[in-house]
């Protein structure tokens, strides 16, 4: 076929583009289906947009969002602002991790189930993928920190999401740092639920340089709209990611909005709080009601039924304008993740799921 | 080397990061060194804003600007919405349409001298790139629209900026069409400045799939700031491109600012007609101080002064606070860029260079 019949890379007809959680722009639906927070992000950030959006926007934004890196480092305790690289989200993030180290033909690893968007990056850049599949318990197999069965050096990158989702289970920071050091490649740990979890991975990045930890503003403070991420690894690892990203990747809005959102530390204990209360009576009343509940360090809480069909259970919550993320991985099982929302949203839920 | 050791794709080591103009964060300086608009935005844009964070920002954005696309192809004249692909920035678009079409060891084309950024674009993705120079009237040779002269198919896509920068000159629609035809390659036409231009080619569209123009609302619609842009193409290439951005890639203020924008006519004639008049003053002073101007259809002039140094100017009218572009091109020559700003900005850069 000539490039001027179909111009695309042969890697984009081969792909699967991710598909997200839906995101209906209308209507009154109850939205327990992609983790976003009930609550309204912390009062700050509407001030500092507000005040961004009236300074006026003619001029390029700080090209590596500064003032929020200091304030970041500060509230994370890091050693400096120079751990950080701030994205359009934390799906920039992991875009610009892949682009950066796996290259066409080789390879990444992740665990499965778990987020299947990594797959979608290596699709992307024409690279392949590997799976380590959890066990029954959520535990992961020793082999994820192996090098590849095939002797081969194509492994470049391993991802790993800590809390995981859809389990919402944590490997600790020493089975991290462990899984680490015996991989032959860096490891990615995704810390999109890190703030509601008892444990995260932070230290790790000062006493490991292939460790790259990756945060969002998404879930946790409330600004899924914002599309803010960042990544945390040592000093010499970031300043060479930076070469990959466009140039003014953070808007000026979102660099003031994410910078007040750090700065808020006694509104995200608030919120952390209310969400974990929430997440205990979710998992007791699903417990009640006969679902096979995986205990939650997440603001999702992931669940299988014994005997009742989760699809039709997800289809007649939808009916009722309650949306739950219902998932199917291929050769493993299928299961309801659903979102933290506020008591009333949970408790409309949990009724309807009561009821069938 | 290991993996561990260094874990980034050669390309990493090899390239050459793109280096956008200084962007001081502080002090009084009078930018006109990167093109920015020197009036605040269309006041509907403050107020979307606004009301877009009271809304709350607690939920994930369109993911396909849906608001956004309908207003700008009614504002655009184009058939429908799905000729449009939005994106945090043209750059976001840039780079989207380089992973769509340029692999590994394949090559990209771009005009000489022009925008750089292609050049490091093609570098990430560990793709080569070929120049073709413009003659000294800034005409394009026909080699622009040529095979590759070593007659490999590896040409994948054609980078043409129209207006150029730093020329600020013009093809006509007729030109780039016979240029489109003639490529054994799809042709991107990146018109960021075409809103003061008296030509574009969105016409052209219609006419040929393998043309995709680029715009942004950085520069005639003074939002820098909010990093917006987007690509107009035949809707089977649209969707195609959409599997390579990130799901969210726009913001929900971002989208809500760039709707109020493009449907804000009358402000844009307004703006560009004002733009215009301060150009054609600038045009006129600076060649009475004796420099060699090139006639802009963009919001800034291209200038030679035939031998006085340029980067000494530069550097003399930074000591005052104002920033102009020094552009040195390899093998080619240097110049200064200076941006369209009001016209108390560029009457003092203006009385500085006379005394020079």
């Amino acid at each position: 076929m000539s490039v001027k019949s179909n111009p695309f890379r042969a890697t984009l007809a081969k792909m699967h583009p991710y598909v997200p959680g839906e995101q209906p722009q209308g209507g009154k639906f109850i939205k327990l289906n992609t983790n976003e927070n009930p609550y309204p992000a912390p009062p700050a950030v509407t001030a500092a947009i507000i005040s961004a959006a009236q300074a006026g926007l003619q001029r390029y934004p700080d090209p590596t969002a500064s003032s929020f890196r200091r304030q970041a480092a500060e509230t994370l305790g890091l050693p400096g602002p120079d751990w950080i690289l701030a994205g359009n989200g934390s799906d920039e993030i992991l875009t610009i991790l892949v682009r950066a180290m796996v290259g066409e033909g080789e390879r990444l690893r992740l665990p499965y189930p778990s987020y299947i968007l990594y797959r979608t990056l290596a699709d992307i850049q024409g690279a392949d993928w590997e799976q380590t599949e959890f066990d029954k318990d959520w535990k992961l197999p020793a082999a994820f920190g192996e090098a590849s069965s095939d002797g081969e050096q194509k492994l470049r990158l391993a991802f790993l999401p800590n809390p995981n989702s859809p389990s919402g289970t944590v490997l600790t920071p020493d089975e991290v740092l462990e899984i680490a050091e015996r991989l032959p490649c860096p490891l990615v740990v995704d810390e999109a639920y890190a703030d509601f979890a008892e444990t995260n991975c932070l230290k790790l990045v000062e006493q490991n340089e292939n460790i790259f930890i990756t945060r969002t503003l998404s879930k946790s403070y409330a600004l899924a709209g914002l599309r803010f991420g960042f990544v945390i690894a040592q000093p010499h690892r970031i300043a060479e990611l930076g070469k990959i990203k466009d140039s003014y990747n953070c808007d000026a809005l979102s660099i003031a909005a994410a910078t007040a959102a750090v700065g808020s530390s006694e509104w995200l204990a608030d919120n952390v709080q209310k969400i974990k209360a929430t997440r205990r009576r979710m998992e007791q009343k699903l417990t009640e009601i006969g679902f096979k509940v995986t205990p939650s360090q997440a603001n999702f809480v992931w669940c299988q039924h014994p005997h009742k069909s989760h699809k039709e259970m997800y289809e007649q919550l939808k009916k009722s304008q309650i949306l739950v993320r219902y998932m199917d991985f291929p050769e493993w099982g299928d299961g309801l993740r659903i979102s933290v929302g506020t008591d009333d949203q949970v408790d409309a839920c949990l009724m309807l799921l009561a009821q069938m």
